[in-house]
């Protein structure tokens, strides 16, 4: 079946009726919501970019399940060169519209393709083919999921069934014939709203005792019994013009709330194999991590080009201090990059025949996400002055009354107009201060897992006992 | 005369009729617009505080001018105690408020102070007297005003006189007999909206072609010709209960439009004195560092809190990356306010008998609140978590549809109260990613001046040939 | 007793017959030995400061035991302004030498003085007594001495009980008539040689298993069953021109093994009270990070200058990195003094009636020196450029057929003699590079207690609670 | 012909007679003085590594010229996966003997092969052709060379044919019909004393006034007229045991004076084509700052390991804070490389059809090892204590006097022999305080090019104005 157009797209999901909520009220024509569209936008450009000319070849590849060509998100890893290439195709995607949240889906997808491998090697289950069953139709119909990964917690001390209400992890309460029902929340779910498909998969590591609590599947967005708690970095439906960039590219977020959603077996691909879930969910988290390598640098991108246009605008561009945070900007930039490609380069083939980045090197590069993306906002706004904070309204510019002394006041250099100048400080606000870095800063110290997650990570993935051997050959030490 | 009580202070407000545009809506009764209150809410607080037995020492202080008990805000420094004593009064207030905007207005009295002696001494002019009697009735009736320092400066590779257009920074464009008429705009002024009277004062060193620029007065914020297009933390008037910081206390800021205001003689505190205005402006801009180390200190102490609740309420406050950042955000406050405290016990003494804190530490404070705030947020961030970001809104918790299962699920540990864990993710998300931090961290990169400025003072202040000196007594050099 | 002059320093330390090793060899003449007169020539300066009118007030007190004039490295702290004092000399001090060594002793005086009130309180002893006669006795004859705090450790994950030896923390193992008989060894204690005595006091917490090792006491350095192992910064007596600061001034640190050393009680001030030493070591550990912002502040004083230096004598002073560098090097310096400065005028009177610097802040302070020194060398290493690693020998210099041609081609800036420039480029490397900062950078990592070490300290002084109440009561919570 | 063993290596040396100085004094026997064999076998692992079968694939490569297995050192750059062989190479050879010193006669043969084809291209000139006859020997040879870059410089302010004294910057004083006659002198020149031959090409970009500087050349190092005057990182001859590193392997560097040398026009590759130089110059620069990205890579490995050894010794290897540090040198070791990956994977292929790594990637790597060199030491620092500093020499432990008292009080974790113990110190001294840092930190900092020149090469590869389209695009404005 060929790729859908956006309008295809939206028409999919116009199909679907999912259980919505947006600050307190629920939501019937989710596709058109003011707060919502934005999001869809964001990942409609996905499906725009794939059929584009300029851009069809970095967001398409040929299905090793299908021998069709299908959008790269969708795309299972052969080799380093698929890593490369998506690392490539997500920083472009950064670069025009910040997170563009189709990217969980295909790491859930390759998670699950070398994680059901691993289970069945280890138990004799069956769970590969079942999900390659469902890949194949997934490609074939050009489809979106998110991926389900973070539970509630509830007391960040306590394993899952140690908490004082067991469903605080999402959890199977039911085995029947035909399926299983499960029940629990999962939170911070990227782009829930505007997929077609939810993957659930455990966030943690699990015990003996935890076994109902290792389960992992895919459900429609409006399968019965779940609702979506949504949060978006775009806030309000007024004064949108104030919010260039959220109000144009957004990102959504939802708490899902399972309430005994019956998933059929042919769409559950573990139910129980708490010892044998690892490569499952290190694959996705690696794989998460060397998205943001990419997002992260294209999002410093336009960071960057935004301080390099108001610089100029504002008559700093050629100030040392200014030329030295720009150039700062770039090393940044290109060091996530830089730590992405090694994670692709270095890839590893797993038994399944799939590749997943190397975890040392998508760990570290996410370990300089979390760490720089703070100071790349005070470099942008040290660069900006202070209109990023106080640029005026839309409605104040477009007030006969202010209009022009807001004109002739909020003017930069001679040559260039005002409102040029105060569109930029508003998308750097945008940017860096308001929705989306509420997003972006967020995400940047806690999304992908926590910094500290990939520290641990890193010290994991570490040789340290080969580092200690340099040390005693060189030291002529017995070894 | 008594200080004002709270009511007082409001009933003052509603007796001027600021001309006032909010989101391009012209705003009647600004007292009680639902964006300003907050704001004036800040300021009425201060008034509070100095009836409040707890805090009467703290903020107030025997005025020199009239031997009355007057506000400490609006004190004269008369050595360095009271300069510690400011010092820790706005770290008191930021811990109750964030940015208590009082500040402005008596670093704008202090600079006058021994700005307007400074002019008279080089040419023989009476300031100082009419400053001071300008001062006495301030005093007298416990008033705010705002500082109105930042020009909006247009290219800024080019002096005033030589922008395309004159206006782009304040300037005098006609003397009278009985004053002066002034015309240009000052763009984020803190507490216009909120404050009696408006101090303006040049924003840069001038030369002898920019001699109009050279001007200084103070005007009540009605004045006649005087326009304030006003912005807000908080930014919407709905779904306060999601912002609960800053919907209850708030900064604002104007870009106030200058279109020929006049000014009588007895308010005019410089005109013209092109080379004799460094003494005023250093000081301004000194004393305003000054109390930023406090501010800063005070705000990352609320973080610090903020985020020890939560990891508690997690039950992560033993992980050892916790206690860390804890620690570090300790670290940070206390070394924001050491530099304040230096600048206020090696404060200079002014040929005027006024002090001023000391340049260099006052400088070397700043610049550390630009450089560590960013970080600062970006810790709390990793402490808290992902709800930061995705917290439900008061209207989702308040849908019977929805309440029991945000209940259920978004519990932490079990012995706290899901609401109130949830209201301190939405305290923290209000000042480290929403309204509050969108201030924050635009003015702790670019408010007091720029770290690029704060730098440049550093570099004044340093007596490098000392410690060259030093190097070549130590290796037995010639001097 | 009047203080000593240098020469009557020098004259005391020859009467005595210490046991020491350099480099494998047993020393007869330690006063004289080219490796070790640096580290003593440091310690005549305190007495040579003393004299001098310049340094007089910087450099002495008045005694509160005696009433005699004496030097400020011996004084007790009678409040906070005794310890801005101090602050002032160490940091006046490490301009002229960088480690100035005296300052255990002051510090080990002072932890004794309150540190033997607090056990005589806890049980009924009579050391202050005992301690103060000492005293008297050390001020009047203007002695120097040590503080030996670091035990060797052994295994650091086991207490000292429980270590395979139990000498490895210095122990009680004889208690007699007279008085008792101690072994272990002490490290990196700095100055052992250089000064009349030694204080020993635990390094560690201790429990009840631990009684033996709750010992303090002082012994002269030459006592018997004393041996000293030492080190130096300046490691050859040969092209002592190479190092021209650590061939002036250098430190010097002992291994001490003390070989069932026999004390008297009336030089015991500790002896099994493992239950009350806290106020000692707290005391003695804060009060030495005290000294460190200072000494820090000093040292990065020197650099700040020979990076200035060098920089106009290379033609690149106006480069807007190097002015960006050197700002940050003073900048550094003073946040280092800031902290040493709140950590005074917060200075706690203890119920001894002596005062110990703030403890927040001196591990404030002290986090900064640890955090921040490896960076500043960095700053200066690149100011300078190679020639920092690559200059000549001095031997090269004098070698006529090499002579004329390096004084041709390590020209920089036409008007500076090239001997001139080389010789500050050897100081620099003395200081960033060789012997110097191989102390230099150590103790900043390690020295005064390890970074670690003060920020559980920071920890522990933050009023964590009280910074939570702040939040509750910005969110109206209830407490 | 075949390559040659370590010692045909040696023998090479031994017919060659440069005029060398070390210390001030000449010295006839170089390659077997203490001082400079250290890094003549560092030189000669390079040889060995070659033949060792564990090594061969890693270190040899296939001559384009010759079509002989040669020294990879020596081999040109056909492609990006030739790029990467080298970056692996100089890692390993960084594991084993830090600072492998033979990269810079590789970067200068790739600077040569495309800079000559490009001065051709420009000036019709024939250097190519002579460049790659003399390039067939030196591979054919198996040999060494050393770069000269680093002119001397005098007052950096100035360009060369400014300086007071024109030779300053090495020149061509004579042109003669069989050669021409150079005066002048380079600075810290690695290895020049080991190789065979020394490339010479200016350092900075020239104008048409400095003609004369424009020259780059080939010598052997025992040429008449050439002067070396030597820095090793092993300083002293003596007590080798207590520096195990430096005296095992070690750097040196000169200062080449050039009086009035004469080269043949076979081994003249530039001489006046100022205007066409800088693709010579860039790639060496690039090249020499790719190697960094692995050599900086190979000795952080080194770090690491000695860390994570002594931590165990120490008993310490559990503590939080030191698990974090070690995963931070991890963190710091893979960044570098995967930016040296990057410059690989992106290499630019030449007009010649040479390949050179990527400007922008490879000057981000050496911001990174200019950056956080220092503070990787500072964390080595923190895990080992003390002792780095302080750790008794070798002579005191053979004292019969004092070895059972080091044996019985250095002990660290019971099963860990003390002189193992200690043997890790002193390898840590030597790698971060002592010899080797002198020479790391300082390269760190200013080798390869300063931080700042790095700086300023990624400002000129990034493409800020398609960043700022990006920029203009999301806020959908003109382009």
């Amino acid at each position: 079946m060929p790729m859908k157009t956006p309008d295809e797209y939206l028409g999919s999901l116009r199909r679907m009726k999912p259980r919505v909520f947006v600050q307190g009220q629920k939501v019937e024509n989710y596709v058109d919501h003011p707060l919502l569209r934005p999001a869809i936008n964001t990942l409609a450009l996905t499906y725009a970019m794939a059929q584009d000319p300029q851009y069809r070849e970095l967001m398409t590849a040929t299905s090793n399940l299908t021998g069709e060509v299908i959008n790269r998100f969708n795309h299972l890893y052969l080799g380093p060169d698929d890593l490369v290439k998506k690392l490539n195709m997500v920083r472009t995607c950064a670069q025009k519209a910040l997170c563009i949240l189709r990217c969980m889906g295909g790491e859930a997808l390759n998670g699950m393709a070398l994680g059901t491998y691993a289970i069945d090697q280890k138990h004799g289950t069956d769970y590969h083919q079942r999900f390659l069953k469902f890949a194949r139709f997934f490609q074939d119909n050009d489809l979106i999921c998110a991926q389900a990964l973070t539970d509630v917690k509830g007391d960040r001390s306590l394993r899952p069934y140690q908490q004082a209400d067991p469903d605080l992890f999402l959890r199977v309460v039911e085995r029947r014939k035909d399926g299983i029902v499960v029940r629990g929340a999962k939170d911070h779910i990227s782009a829930a709203v505007g997929s077609h498909y939810i993957f659930a998969m455990p966030s943690r590591a699990l015990t003996e005792k935890d076994r109902d609590y290792a389960v992992a599947f895919v459900v429609p967005v409006d399968v019965k019994g779940l609702t979506h708690i949504v949060n978006t970095t775009l806030k309000s439906a007024e004064h949108q013009g104030d919010h260039p960039v959220s109000s144009k590219y957004s990102t959504v977020e939802s708490l899902l709330i399972f309430d005994d959603v019956f998933v059929p077996w042919e769409h559950v691909f573990m139910c129980g194999e708490w010892d044998a879930m690892e490569p499952m969910l290190f694959s996705f988290a690696t794989t998460h991590r060397h998205s943001r390598c990419a997002c992260s640098a294209g999002v410093t991108d336009l960071l960057t080009g935004g301080a390099s246009l108001i610089a100029r605008y504002n008559g700093i561009e050629k100030a040392s201090h200014v030329r030295e945070k720009l150039t700062e900007l770039s090393t940044i930039s290109e060091t996530y990059y830089s730590c992405g490609l090694a994670a692709s380069i270095f890839a590893t083939k797993t038994a399944s025949g799939y590749y997943a980045p190397n975890m040392l090197y998508a760990n570290v590069g996410k370990t300089w996400t979390a760490k720089l993306f703070h100071d790349s906002t005070r470099m942008v706004q040290e660069i900006a002055g202070g209109l990023i904070d106080t640029v005026p309204s839309v409605s104040d510019c477009e007030n006969p009354e202010l209009s022009s002394a807001i004109d002739k006041y909020l003017k930069g250099r001679a040559d260039v107009p005002t409102d040029e100048r105060l569109k930029v400080f508003r998308m750097l606000q945008d940017m860096t201060t308001f929705g989306t870095v509420c997003y972006w800063s967020t995400i940047s110290a806690t999304g992908a897992g926590s910094l500290q997650g990939a520290k641990i990570m890193v010290a994991r993935e570490t040789d340290f006992a080969a580092k200690e051997r340099m040390v005693k050959e060189l030291g002529d030490m017995p070894a």
